[in-house]
């Protein structure tokens, strides 16, 4: 008997789409992005930034917003805005982000984008709004007497950022599914309602290996369990000689039962290209601190000429705000053209 | 004895503006506004037009928001957007605001208001959205499912309006006051976080009449029961013959008992610029056949000056639609200007 593994719609669609790409690469445009909230780790760096290279390097068009109006609540975060973005920028380009091909943007600097986020409310509900996991999410970790009204119509914001360029492929995790459902019914009632502006974008299903903190909980720059993208050799062999392990000598890629031996297993072998049941094989009875060793030489090895290139592009913020002046005008020539046919379609060209 | 009358420290407050723009109207800059959901009728007028065209003429600045967005989830008024924004701009002019003088624009146009709800939405939480009585009405109207996520974030929307051209004046009726309240919460938790940019405006309120319709409810176009403007001598004669009076004979001006008598006396008086428990007594034993005729005669004579300018205007919709380009290009330029200010203390001009 052949073992069957249950494959979902949405990874059943994005696989085919993986083909797609393969076919025509320059069918697809790609939006993605981050929240500007600190220095990007290695959890995002296998979970996503990875990703988006790979799907760059195969011809697709990437659009980067940097959303810098979504940390405003982060009093800590708001307070230096700039540093956290261009920051950002830093890392994607260290990552291999082709700033020549890439639309890298902020949402500050991209007025019509955000201007559609006025008709796109109108098309939900509140409690539309209110199902949205993210925000269910956001409302119970609340520290604050309330969300705010921003992180409340985040999916509408978001529907801005994805139709205002006509993406039609968003690389997301299975958590994320919901949220594009949002920004395609938007695109749907829209069209219904004024005419047809939008396509509805497609998930890109990302199966993205799950590092956790050295710590063993969520890796979270605000935990201090992260090993962020820019850090020194010295720091990284610092984090990882601190990380929590088990009670077992012996080293086995047991996620389930053994999730933090298991995540530093993976860590060695995202750097190294291996299979983690390899890795942790030829490392065995040498237990944790061998483990430990060999993690550290494997990030350190592999980040290495990435933390070059980060240490020569901090070092040159101009060029960082140079880049992204060209994401920005680029992004507001996009926003423009489809505001203007939003505007069209709606008769408000008086 | 003297009878004293109670008053609030807003109407208190708001008769010391009267003062303050007599002594120097070029302090002050009103923003105020419609939506553009049909013809404005005489409980417009008399509620709010008249007093806009009174403190034009003291010379204070006027800005006029047509708020072309807040009306997209009624399907009728956004599938003939056009024709009501053009309608509103008529019956301004017709109504005697200076062209020259006003800021007239709309929401879809002026790209750089819209974005300051982003941030703006950032400083309010969902309760304090969820507080405000013309929202909580508005949810417990709705028909729909839900209300929309537009009609929701109103009142960030308002404070756009107000705060991107830092009008310092909104006339509001008293029922208007809590939607002022959360601007000048915003204005003040913006300068507080970010940095000065904002006055808090203040309230204007006005002792507006309450003029019913003609069916002794709320005066409304989609009540049928309303006098438009631009509306003619005829159908004049033909509403108010229809109109509910009481089963007394004598006519007398007691708005607490007599509400549809009340009303219609009023309606006269004002035309005439009389008291009216004088026109009340003029009509007397003549019965609600007299009041009739008398109003009749009263709201043709009054209108029909504004009349033949509106219909003049409306004829000429080319000239419309460049009073309000010529709105849409300055209320661009001011809300440009005040974004640039934000990003500024924001620290987003990267």
């Amino acid at each position: 008997m052949t073992s069957t593994v249950e494959v979902s719609p949405a990874a059943r669609r994005s696989a085919e789409l993986e083909d797609e790409i393969t076919a025509d690469p320059s069918r697809f445009r790609i939006l993605t992005g981050d929240r500007p909230t600190g220095p990007l780790h290695l959890g995002h760096y296998f979970g996503t930034l990875h990703n988006r290279v790979r799907l760059q390097r195969r011809g697709v068009e990437l659009g980067l917003v940097i959303a810098d109006y979504q940390v405003l609540t982060d009093r800590d975060v708001a307070d230096d805005l700039e540093t956290h973005v261009l920051g950002l920028v830093a890392d994607y380009l260290a990552a291999g982000i082709d700033p020549d091909e890439a639309m890298i943007f902020t949402h500050s600097a991209v007025t019509a984008l955000n201007q559609l986020m006025l008709p796109f409310l109108s098309l939900v509900t509140v409690p539309e709004l209110q199902r949205n996991p993210t925000v269910k999410e956001e409302i119970g970790h609340s520290r604050q007497a309330g969300v705010s009204g921003l992180m409340f119509t985040y999916p509408a914001h978001q529907a801005a950022d994805i139709l205002f360029c006509k993406a039609n492929l968003v690389p997301v995790g299975a958590d994320q599914l919901p949220h594009l459902e949002v920004t395609r019914l938007i695109a749907r009632r829209f069209n219904d309602r004024h005419g047809p502006v939008f396509g509805e974008p497609e998930a890109l299903l990302s199966s993205a290996p799950l590092l956790l903190g050295t710590d063993g909980t969520k890796m979270s720059k605000s935990r201090g369990n992260a090993i962020t993208l820019g850090t020194t050799a010295e720091e990284t062999a610092r984090l990882i000689r601190g990380a929590k392990t088990d009670a077992h000598r012996h080293i086995t890629y047991e996620p389930g039962t053994r999730p933090e031996v298991a995540s530093l297993v993976l860590l060695a072998a995202l750097c190294e290209d291996r299979d983690p049941g390899e890795v942790a094989a030829e490392v065995g009875s040498g237990g944790a601190a061998a483990l430990k060793a060999r993690v550290t030489e494997a990030v350190n090895g592999a980040f290495a000429p990435l933390r070059a290139r980060r240490a020569e592009l901090a070092a040159d913020p101009g060029y960082l705000r140079s880049v992204l002046r060209a994401g920005n005008a680029r992004a507001t020539e996009l926003a423009e053209a489809t505001l203007a046919q939003v505007r069209e379609v709606m008769g408000t060209r008086y």
